[in-house]
């Protein structure tokens, strides 16, 4: 028998959705990792007393559903600083592939706990992962209370490469998928169209239909990525997914920067999912996204950090407010991007792309108890004419006080409850002085 | 006599200025409101010992100078989120002068004292402000404990506003120009170019040359504006401030959205200085400004974060990773504005933007003692390859530990010392409340 069935939070404010906000006081219960009921007031005056419930009183807090980072390369936290200011090329070919040829297994699990780290105390309860060692990713994800949808990096540049990839992702899938509670979610993660051939990403669409899995993949990052695929096969690397069946399967493509008007209409057609990671895009030169015109196309557009050594933090604050201005700049349109959709972006939209079950990334009722609980007393919060405005542009990691993921407290009082932090810390630091010693 | 004529930080690491970084254990000794010394390793290792020194020991703390923050009107914190993603027009003509006509000098007192708060517990210990009740603004920033550079708002739509904007500059200067032991200063701040008529300007200038002072002014911000300003004088904003003699006073210049090569040109010769609001003109849909060409241009640029109702907070760290990605973006060149630049926009370039003394905006022997300490055990600090990376592309306002201006710690331990906060958001609510019975 489960002693407290019910938790009940009490708080100065809640934003359901983005377009329900509850300015005042309000409470939220939740039981069995999901919301039962939210409204105006305290929960006494709201639903008939049940004994037994938790009520945690906390009236000077905000409640916010979780941010969803919907692209990112969670151990890259080990890099972060070791390359910057270099164009993408320089910074792959120089920097990181020389001390990716250094990671290990214990090194992805520690850099993948620090990201974890990072991200639940700025805000974000569940994220994507697509690299290398998944399982030690995996194992962290489970320690540290996050969700995430976990893809093994698949390259298809030899046969004996695609052959393995393929056997790990099924492994992988077979021991992590739906594990840690339903926490832990599995995609197929094959890396690109310019690292993955044709023939390779045909069969990665059929072990995702044979297994039920989404994909994820980089598309059209950079612009000679596109030019090179056009030049080699006529085809830009969104056509060149449509011609290799990719896109009959559910699929989050991370970038988008350089895509067609063509581009945008075959997304929004075959249900493409796309993550948005304005800050990594700028500063490794990538260029911006059309924003604007894939969300008038009614493409579901999500929000990423991308690793942290293109960023160089996972704070998905800074990537809420950068989606909600970037565009209004580039197009000279102070109308663009609407705190409403940026804020769905991070949260809804980001549930949707990274395939949560419907009502996730929301607090409403059903939907999976991932709240963010930021400081009503933080001068950011001060006056409170528009509550989501707030949030949106102003709020900031400094604001996240306390995290609950469906049944537990993983953050408090701004430390994680789940995480060693200080062993991390060491750990992390010794990987980097191995790396550096080379 | 002063029984503590020295005070002396142990840290974990220092950043001296954009070129000099002390990644391990370092001291920095403050005596008079100035660094006297800074080096590696302890403070009792690296001088001799003198009687009387407090001795700081912040092993888990990183010092950096205080940030500086070039453009701002400090009291908009009283319409943050009164108006977001409405075109320019709209939100001056439709929500904020409507708000404005409502000011208050209790109302200015009090939202001076939030933007102070929401500012030093962010890390920045200097900032400039023109607005309206400027002698409120003075009050707040001499209780606060931070540095800035106050200009009275000129407006000269009719004569007797000229005359009378004119008088109070001077009475404001006379009272409050080297007050708070030289942490105030004064500037002239005629608005802009569209709300100040050539012989206004020319009069203004005329004033500065005789008190002695620099000038502040809003300059080619939007498109809309210097279309206007070419239509109705055939000259850009800033070829009209070389007609009227405003460039042989020293001008610190902000925005600069929309210039051309010969502005930029005119602003290198004059000296003109320029704050960069990245996220205000993304914000407002203004647009971007062309910092790469202005620095290579060799113009003097610093950061500012604008208003609150424009931005919608006042986070330098926020604009400091804007200036140095925002570019690399737009010019598809990771090369683009290097960490080094943006670290200098945001200390040593903001310094001599808003007319510091020479070295102020450093941690050199000579400059102000104005620190500001990071937390090392921050997610964002591991690892640690490259301290300067990690502040200018990892670190946030939620880093800010401690800060220290000139004699005293103004925060500590995230809470500021010499602010009531909790009154400060109890009258910010009341005055927001009576603005919004209008």
């Amino acid at each position: 028998m489960n002693e407290r069935p019910i938790q009940v939070f009490e708080v100065g404010g809640l934003v359901v959705d983005a377009d329900t906000v509850i300015p005042g006081p309000a409470y939220l219960a939740v039981a069995n990792g999901r919301v039962q009921a939210v409204g105006p007031g305290a929960w006494t005056e709201s639903l008939d007393h049940r004994d037994g419930a938790t009520v945690h009183r906390m009236p000077r807090r905000i409640a916010i559903p979780g941010l969803i980072n919907a692209h990112g390369h969670a151990a890259m936290t080990l890099f972060r600083g070791a390359g910057d200011d270099v164009p993408l090329q320089t910074w792959l070919q120089q920097k990181i592939f020389p001390l990716e040829q250094q990671l290990t297994a214990d090194a992805v699990y520690w850099g993948t706990l620090l990201a974890c780290w990072e991200m639940v105390t700025s805000g974000t309860t569940c994220f994507t992962d697509m690299y290398f060692f998944m399982e030690q990713s995996a194992r962290a994800v489970a320690e540290s209370g996050l969700r995430a949808a976990l893809s093994p990096g698949l390259l298809g540049f030899t046969e004996e490469m695609q052959a393995e990839g393929l056997a790990e992702s099924r492994r992988f899938a077979r021991d992590w998928h739906g594990a840690a509670g339903g926490r832990i979610q599995v995609l197929l993660g094959p890396h690109a169209p310019y690292t993955c051939p044709p023939p390779f990403l045909h069969r990665v669409a059929d072990l995702s239909a044979e297994l039920g899995l989404g994909i994820q993949i980089h598309l059209s990052e950079t612009r000679a990525e596109v030019t090179d695929s056009v030049a080699a096969h006529g085809r830009t690397p969104i056509e060149q997914m449509v011609d290799v069946g990719l896109f009959e399967r559910p699929v989050l493509a991370a970038h988008c920067v350089h895509v067609t008007a063509t581009d945008i209409q075959v997304l929004q057609q075959r249900d493409v999912r796309v993550a948005h990671n304005p800050q990594s895009n700028l500063k490794l030169g990538s260029g911006i996204a059309p924003l604007v015109e894939l969300l008038a196309a009614g493409v579901t557009v999500a929000l990423g950090t991308d690793g942290a050594a293109s960023n160089n933090n996972l704070d998905l604050f800074e990537e809420l407010r950068l989606a909600a201005t970037l565009h209004k700049g580039r197009l000279e349109d102070a109308t663009a991007v609407p705190a409403k959709d940026a804020f769905a972006m991070a949260t809804e939209r980001g549930a949707r792309a990274v395939f949560r079950p419907p009502l996730d990334g929301t607090l409403r009722p059903g939907a999976s108890a991932d709240l963010v609980f930021l400081d009503a007393d933080s001068p950011r919060f001060q006056p409170q004419y528009d509550l989501l405005s707030n949030v949106v542009y102003a709020a900031s990691a400094a604001d996240v006080c306390d995290v609950f993921i469906g049944e537990q407290f993983v953050v408090e009082n701004r430390q994680p409850t789940t995480l060693d932090t200080e062993r991390i810390s060491f750990e992390v630091a010794r990987i980097a002085r191995a790396f550096q010693r080379g």
